[in-house]
């Protein structure tokens, strides 16, 4: 009696082709989805050798604490160039690693073109470029200011900016407010409407809200509506409907309290009410106030920003301090488009807002958003399991973003760059999706997978010992 | 070779004794959890028989549509005395069937006392006794005027009353302001706060939300806030903040388009943004429309309305139109208790409140409040087993009604009198706990299971064709 005479089972591991031809001709197949560490890089390899370190896991477990220990508040609201340091008149803000405007995808280039219109610094696209090539207009990312933006992500300096800022380290950042659908610069749209609402931010919205929560004591706690916002169907990057009634909330009584006429406070909440984006603007400052309180701990190699431009995916990574890492970014193959368009007509993935699942939230916690699982496979359980994965890439668990949907099971959190690289899983990016070309602004939204290059290339410079 | 020769497995119907016995002799069994139908009664099982006909299916598919279709729209707010045909001054209105002041569980008769303070009837218990005693005071239940209200559920002449109405049918009922949490009449607790709040309803309250609801042209839809609100972690029973949120963001830009001032405005919004449960009168009364709309099919065994006094649940059935089934109310043994107290300090079952069951919302929804499933098991699992288990005693579901949380599973709606009392399984109703004595309000929350007697009695009472 031979091995060979008994009935055999198999147990495949990695590629899948043999298994299937075993299992097609009635073998019992196992199948273990197994890839070499690393793509089978070899010196990658040895990189995360080295790295696989105690030093290393308590520099990213102290990393992490401070990411879920700040308390990000909104507290202010002042005009760019009054409180961003550094932003200079005749600087127009872009989010995503440095790019030159020729470069550019198209919505941020028209973004850029929107905004120096709104500035009245260029009536149109070829005084625009004429002016750039004689930098009487300049273009810097919002990551070497510190400030950030969702999509385009464009301040230009007499927007009006959320200032956030964590008070035990008093680490500041800033972001516009959001204008909602349709034809907004954030989207890469514009027309004569799109100006004239940038000027009522400017002049309406910024300052009265400026006047509101400057009453408050201690300002807003961002974090705290978060919270609350995972228990009623939020992950808070594409979907802030809870956070925006909650914030609606918190503002209406600072609004009637002040010397703000009946019919502004009118057009000022209904502005806030009547887009559920409203709140992302609080989310992303008080993700990126998290991130740069964890930032600079040496021998971290946890990711403490991920930024995108359309073209280009940067990451920044906690024990790196001055030093971002660069590749091409993400297609938008996963996302869900709106009727009509399809992944051949999207600009690239973009936008400072991946620093939100940088934080811990959006993609990292899909399972606190039911009405959107179809961006993961369509049930709560497919939501579940993208939380499972991302907890293989992360460093630890935050207990206080455990959405109820999920049976209160903690948000992953700390992208760790070596568990990238080790298991080839790429963080989940909940994203919204441009037109490359059209103008037509957005048109689509659902996932995009970190590019896993950037990862690759901090885990090879990360400095030994 | 005989059969037990063999190795045998047993499948067990019923009782499950036996069945562990051989477990325990490791004898493979699988258990069938099965009841001998209506608790083996033979006059309910030939009366079942009689009524599996396809006239009361039809009957009931109709009522169920009816109910479903129903477009319930708040349309203003009025005094009771104003709104309420046939109430009378004098008159106090409380939940559940009828039911003598000295028979009232302690709650209600405090519900009652502070009710009759409030309108200047009398100064304390004593007077209040020796009116009721001469009828200078005079109670009556909600149901017979077609008004309801939440717990104690009373209503008196000078409250401010929610009017809602189906426009298709002009069908009306009205409902009380939510007074929040503490010493509240709606829980059986009241001090002299209590009195000068239910003052502050009626002066400023009602008359500012009366000017605000009347601009809003068709009203508020209610059940296209609760389609909404049970995307975000509400089951509208005993969690409605989402609802509540949505609630402030419509009456916002209403009361600043008013006359109201400032300082009026903000506490009147304060009042309803700080109270979780401010939407649950809205639903009460979308519900208890939506029940009237449906009722009074010949032949339909749905039922119309449940409603608890304390001591006595009564129910309605749609094919029997004029009749109340009542039996003593259900203990409150599944409920979760505040710290210090437990089943031995509360009273019955109590309100009107489960017509938000009858119309398939609440605990035929729970799935939908992930926050609450703690109540049916603790998990999201758990409460969707708990929807299978009501879909069981219901006749069909409700697209409208479908929490994402569970997967978009549509909730069901309809309870049918047939099939509670053949399988014994009772509705679930969310509901609050009072304390029987103390006086001190509110002790807990968590599931009522209907009693069955008044479901078995509808059965036995049912005309025959």
């Amino acid at each position: 009696m031979t091995a060979l005479s008994q009935e055999i089972a198999v147990v495949n591991v990695g590629l899948e082709g043999f298994g299937k031809e075993l299992a097609a001709q009635k073998v019992p197949v196992v199948q273990v989805d197994w890839r070499p560490p690393a793509g089978g890089d070899t010196a990658l390899i040895r990189k995360l050798a080295i790295l696989q370190d105690e030093q290393v896991d308590e520099a990213n477990a102290l990393t992490v604490k401070r990411m879920v220990e700040a308390r990000p508040a909104w507290i202010d609201v002042r005009p760019a160039i009054e409180a961003i340091p550094g932003l200079e008149r005749h600087t127009i803000l872009h989010s995503g690693p440095p790019i030159a405007f020729g470069d550019m995808c198209d919505p941020q280039q028209r973004a850029v073109e929107g905004a120096a219109i709104f500035e009245g610094l260029a009536s149109g696209r070829e005084e625009l470029e004429r002016k750039l090539a004689h930098r009487d207009i300049v273009l810097r990312p919002n990551y070497e200011l510190g400030s950030l933006g969702a999509m385009c992500g464009v301040i230009s300096p007499s927007m009006p900016v959320i200032v956030t800022e964590d008070p035990a380290s008093a680490k500041r950042t800033w972001s516009t407010f959001n204008e909602g659908k349709g034809n907004v610069i954030w989207m890469g749209a514009f027309d004569q409407a799109t100006i004239e609402r940038l000027r009522w931010m400017r002049d309406v919205l910024g300052p009265t809200l400026a006047k509101a929560v400057r009453q408050a004591e201690g300002g807003l706690d961002i974090f705290k509506i978060i919270s609350e916002g995972l228990q009623m169907g939020d992950e808070v990057h594409a979907r802030s409907a809870a956070c925006t009634l909650l914030l609606h909330r918190w503002l209406a009584p600072l609004l009637l309290a002040g010397d703000a006429d009946k019919k502004t406070i009118r057009e000022v909440l209904g502005f806030i009410a009547g887009n559920n984006h409203s709140f992302l603007s609080l989310t992303l400052t008080a993700c990126k106030v998290a991130c740069e309180v964890a930032h600079g701990v040496p021998r971290s190699t946890v990711v403490t920003a991920m930024s995108r431009n359309g073209v280009d995916f940067a990451i920044r990574v906690g024990g790196v301090p001055d030093r971002w890492f660069i590749a091409p970014t993400a297609p938008m193959d996963e996302a869900i488009y709106y009727s009509g368009y399809g992944p051949q007509d999207a600009a690239g993935d973009i936008g400072d807002s991946a620093i939100v699942e940088t934080a811990g939230l959006g993609g990292l916690v899909i399972g606190a958003a039911p009405s959107i699982s179809s961006f993961v496979g369509g049930t709560v359980s497919h939501a579940r399991q993208a939380m499972s994965a991302m907890r293989a890439i992360c460093t630890a668990t935050n207990p206080k973003f455990s959405p109820s949907a999920v049976d209160f099971m903690p948000g992953p959190v700390g992208i760790d760059i070596r568990k990238v690289v080790r298991t080839g899983v790429a963080p989940i990016i909940d994203t919204g999706v441009l037109h490359k070309a059209s103008g037509v602004g957005q048109i689509g939204t659902g996932i995009a997978r970190a590019p896993l290059e950037p990862f690759r290339r901090a885990v090879a410079a990360f400095p030994l010992p």
